[in-house]
């Protein structure tokens, strides 16, 4: 097929080029921002006199002519045409013959992927921010469902201190907190209007590129056109902030195939959310949290070859920037999914109580607390925390919890040690007495809840 | 859909958990490696009576018959059966009824897996090495053609000294053979049956994995059933040895991508193969190198996804594991077009060979060859080095050439300096002077050449 | 050497797990910070009387003392000792006798590393911003400096339109305007107190987390104790934004290698800012910007490091995050070396404005302009690209430039085509004609220039 | 200072360009090999009369004191001489006069650096080789002294069939045997003699390559000099090698690390291979384990940096692959380092025996038994895996083991359940019965342990 820019070749495009070469097999979904970008930019020329009114009018009619037609499933999307722009530009010229062709005038595909993309991401960072904001919503509710449960709160995979479930469920809606953060500072940029770049340099007809920006509410245009066809650099931010955020998400998944395992036992995943195994008729397994562990290495993934492909490019736009969008679809797709999959699953969870305040009674997880105790009688910390090590020690080898211990016992690590040491050894004044700023206790982790929904 | 594993279930899977959790999508690939597999597998069983060998019939016919549907493009794989294992078990089960069931007998999907992504993989290896070795051979070819073009060896993308084009192209031969031999090694440790470690303990009936391996062609069975479904060593092997393989193919690209240049101008590309600005008419960009070069990005990314993916799994199986699959097609799909589109497009560059000559003479290149003088005159290389060094200013303080130089000039940086100078510091005796082993003189290319072909 | 933490323990530590499990080998570089969080942290102890102001002001004492030590390079850091935060306390008590082990008292090595790292970074992304921002400046210098001089702009390598050189460095202002605006988005988040989180749970002693975050300028004080610990987002965040800005300053490098080439030679670099072959004696290598372009590699694996460390730890703390620290520390380095050398060597580039000047004469770099001026005329923008196209087809098969058409020549491909094209197509004209907002025209690169100084 | 090839600079070096650029900041550590290729050379130099073999005999001599000075710790590198080849050069220079001189005929860095890095690596393959079979030795002696002991196997970290914990630990025995493979393959990539390839083209004097490469012990001589001075795939496959080792040891750290948990019980860590914590006196933290794991991440970052560097660079050198010493020499330490100290506590690791087994009581985990039972009376596999669904969800409902059914009820759910099921079901006997090649029954163990020894 000849091509829309064929006038200076002799010779067609070889057939294995054209496969190796299109994007429209994935940019295809770019569709709908490419007919927008090119109803703002068809207006403002309208507007400007650089075509006319009824130009413009019958172009803008062509696009939602087309636009309804992709809608319905009508329209055919070519290999040979490359990608979503030459497509749509085809169709529109096949219906409004060469005046279909001004829609081209004073822009470049070099400024037009880059307005698409922008549009698209877009779009798709605000709904990945909702989603963000509806997952800390569950992790508010699931917190106050349990508000009174304590756990093991673990370093090192090994049980450390009594705390709220509920406060460490709260521990995610802070980490979210900062995505949704990173997302935010992120669509900022990603919000500046590129068009009106054309291929590099900007364009010789008196295009308005400030009126194109308010009709597609972009609060910024770009200061450099040269620039502009360039950057790829909201790609690479929002990948990042991608990335950061299936920590988040992986840490949870993680921890939740932990507490799902016999062995730890603290938490039931709804049947709903697990599949079997094909030999082994007993299995529940954590699939959709294993997948979402998995999916991290997804976006990493994505990440690298974006960063890959950016690096030590000379301007302006180069085709290997057409390699940035897979990684960000598919990137976008991955935290979609694995953000809509936890909201669903994570209320259905069923969290054992009694299996998990169990866990504290055994290991010494009120260590701490003795050695504070001492603190509070005087004790330097250094030396409280090593009488504590050596009544631990004690107990490992007379095969005792702290709780078994008589106060004679006791006593014989340090004459301070007074009867009043039960009490403080108990995993609920633990828990409660952590009243410092963002500590476990129920009344700071209340008072968190109440400032959240406030 | 009620699930082939759904016994010990109480409420169905979610739709938004099929969806996510499914592979059918990117795993239908499998297909012809999953029904070869099942096959030998079924075929084993009959032979060793755990199924009769007319059940075993009936299955090898109903997979046959399977095979031609798919072939035909008439079977319909469905999401709500996960993946391609299941989805041809189902459709067997639908042929033959509960006799259909018995080709699971003494597998599990976790060994069914990874013997079809080793099947599948064994191939495309073997596919992928018989393209470099066919990229090899256009580049011993262009050799051939262009064995007398002398051009400037770079370093740091400095012109340093004359070396034939022929060399310059076999260097690509030498980085590619590489290739092909980390691709036989891989394939080496693909090459193992791991068939028949059931779920990840073997199994109770008595099957003969020795055999299945003779019936599909595996030298070696693997040793130990929990590693045997824990494994994905060779796929991370494989996309590390196609990121070196990428290594080159980007180095290539890039200097194409340079001698385009209107600046280089030592190429010229094939209209066939490059493509047209959509607004500069006079453009004719070099995309399959640039795209080449960005798909370099594509296969680190897939490298760090897997490597991320495999960190830290507990043995055996865990559904993270799922996310082996697509990394490694795109790796594939991505490795087998970059070498295809070369391979086409290589022989129809056109090397300008004044432009190259050219761009030897500018420029001191023989300089090396004046200081290697000094030295067979006794001078300390590093004297000569120091002198060719202050002669070199001196040419550029005065804007001469080095050949522009008389023999009093020259005499007066060192009085060793003869008449027969003249003859060393010409960019053809340069050339033909590097006789060490491996170097650029003509001789040596050639030999280089017959040894190639020979 | 018995640890701090050993009273529990029955055996000694391992020499090879002391040499495995240190970090005092890197992480000595905090001691400022460390000295400065016990400080603060002591102050708030006394102020709260959980140690008296006595012994808050003998540990002060102590602390300026072992500062006064190490900035004299007195002290002696000990691997036995593991990290800087033990070595410093040991340090202590030595000197203080029990006493100093108050300095412990309410915090855990958790919330004191987090500390530290967070006041390091905080001050090393001001530095790094302050080092971006004078870059800036550089280019905008240079491009006032090189206000008039045209130059070829570039997309795939290939000239496509004449541009500003101006105009062009601009564009790395912009691109690093967005480095800064990352790197601050992401002290924000950095500027967040952790202390007082302890070990995970927040501590049951009377502490005032605000009056330290006072004391240290923190604006923030973290929110939940169990995610304070646990959380690493903000280095990986750091090195991210950090990569992002050495895509940047790789783009930048490339050009200059490019263009420092004997093919190019748009510029020369200074003498002192290249080095010379060991055995060719006439190169003059662009070896800080080939060191720079490489040292992208290593912040991005910088952050492949981080991502994959961080992926799927279950909370809180774990050992694994110990080793977050050197490639944090390696980021922090590379990027100030690399902006401090380009900071120095930038200026002293000297550009080469007859050899640019010259490339844009040949090469069609005004065809898009041809195309415009029919636009002008009324012909379909699509339409005017093909003529375009077609004359550049002709002047190429004719051995011609654009320039060297006559009219009657020109006219054959449209009748719309007047006298007046050969004003437009000037590259002069065509630059100056670039008066859309953000575009290369000397109008509106003098407006940006004005804008930035303002 | 005035650099040995400053002869054509007017300007001396920044002292910024200096610290940017040096090396021998880290290539220091090449000094042997960088000593023991140059008397190779120089050998050779001599053997063919480029120098005189008295000058040889000199410069060897000169060489011989440079080492035992850097052995005895009096040798001061520097670095304005920039790297190990110069730092050594100038010390020869100085003790010889201008003879010193002649050690770099024939030869450039280019060449050196490269033959330096590969003696270098093959060294430390060969040193990862051995640790790897000295820790695939411990596995080995692990697996006989755990011969007995039964454990659950796992897939998806829920209990699966159980399985001999020998069988387990060979597990890693064959994930390592792999690693030796890849090392070994890539060994044979290493050992190849680049020396002789001079900057890049070869020399026009007279040396013997293959003499250098028998001196050196190298099978093989580089065939092109471009691709020798260019080639970096044996640093990058050699991190790549790592890498997958890495998997290895960060699974089986993680496992550890959660059979170490209080919840799993599984094993107890040796005291002197973990650590205290600053804060809980009862904490014995694996540290050892999660700086493995954590590890990983840095070998995997090396990874992405050696590949990135490597990206798109033009033959031949370019200063960029400087930045390929520190990535590797991380790795090797890394890898050296956790091999070491897992082969020094693994065998100190105590494996709880009872607890293990009493695992595999709980949790039906010989299901697959009953299947495999109904199997072999004739029922189709897929059927009597939804039997054996069907009473596990009964035995589940009714809070009963598999082992605590009576026959009448198991009967309920096929007639073809005989007395025998009772003691298929055993754990033991399903052990036992997976004499499946490969599979997890002593007897099968046995025959692998008695394979390896062999």
């Amino acid at each position: 097929m000849k091509k829309l820019w064929g006038g200076r070749f002799s010779a067609q495009t070889e057939k294995t080029v054209e496969g190796f070469t299109e994007s429209i097999s994935f940019d295809s979904r770019l569709w709908k921002y490419d007919i927008a970008g090119s109803t703002a930019h068809v207006t403002m020329l309208g507007r400007q006199k650089i075509i006319s009114k009824q130009e413009a009018a019958l172009i803008i009619k062509g696009l939602n002519e087309i636009r309804a037609e992709i809608e319905s499933g009508k329209f055919k999307f070519s290999q040979a045409l490359e990608d979503v722009h030459m497509n749509i530009e085809s169709a529109l010229i096949k219906k409004l013959g060469p005046v279909g062709g001004k829609i081209h005038t004073a822009r470049s595909r070099n400024d037009q992927v880059a307005l698409d993309i922008r549009l698209y991401l877009r779009d798709q960072i605000s709904e990945a921010i909702q989603l963000i904001k509806k997952l800390r919503k569950v992790f508010v509710s699931l917190a106050e469902k349990n508000i009174d449960t304590i756990m093991p709160g673990y370093t090192h995979l090994q049980r450390a201190q009594p705390v709220l479930l509920s406060h460490h469920l709260l521990a995610y809606f802070e980490m979210l907190g900062r995505d949704v953060a990173r997302f935010e500072d992120c669509l900022g940029r990603v919000n500046v209007l590129p068009l009106g770049s054309a291929a590099l340099a900007g364009t010789t007809l008196p295009i308005d590129r400030h009126y194109v920006a308010k009709l597609l509410k972009f609060p910024a245009v770009s200061e450099n056109s040269i620039d502009a066809v360039s950057d790829r650099d909201f790609v690479a931010e929002f990948i990042a902030s991608s990335s950061i955020l299936m920590i988040h998400l992986s840490r949870l998944s993680e921890e939740f195939i932990l507490w799902n395992s016999e062995e730890f036992k603290f938490i039931d995943l709804p049947d709903a959310f697990t599949t079997g195994s094909s030999i082994m008729p007993q299995k529940k397994n954590p699939d959709v949290l294993e997948l979402t562990r998995g999916k991290t290495g997804r976006v990493y993934g994505n990440l690298m070859s974006i960063l890959t492909i950016m690096k030590s490019l000379p301007l302006a736009y180069n085709r290997d920037m057409q390699e940035d969008k897979e990684p960000l679809f598919d990137t976008v797709d991955t935290v979609k999914a694995c953000l809509g999959v936890l909201i669903e699953m994570l209320p259905l969870v069923r969290f054992n109580r009694k299996v998990m305040e169990k866990a504290t009674a055994a290991g010494f997880l009120t260590a701490t607390d003795l050695a504070e105790y001492l603190v509070k009688k005087g004790v330097p910390f250094r030396d409280a925390h090593s009488i504590t090590g050596r009544v631990v020690k004690y107990c490992i080898d007379n095969n005792k919890k702290l709780t078994d211990m008589d106060l004679d016992e006791l006593k014989q690590f340090s004459d301070l040690i007074g009867k009043d040491i039960f009490h403080y050894i108990s995993v609920e004044v633990s828990v409660d007495g952590k009243k410092s700023y963002g500590g476990t206790s129920r009344e700071k982790v209340l008072v968190r809840i109440r400032k959240i929904k406030s």
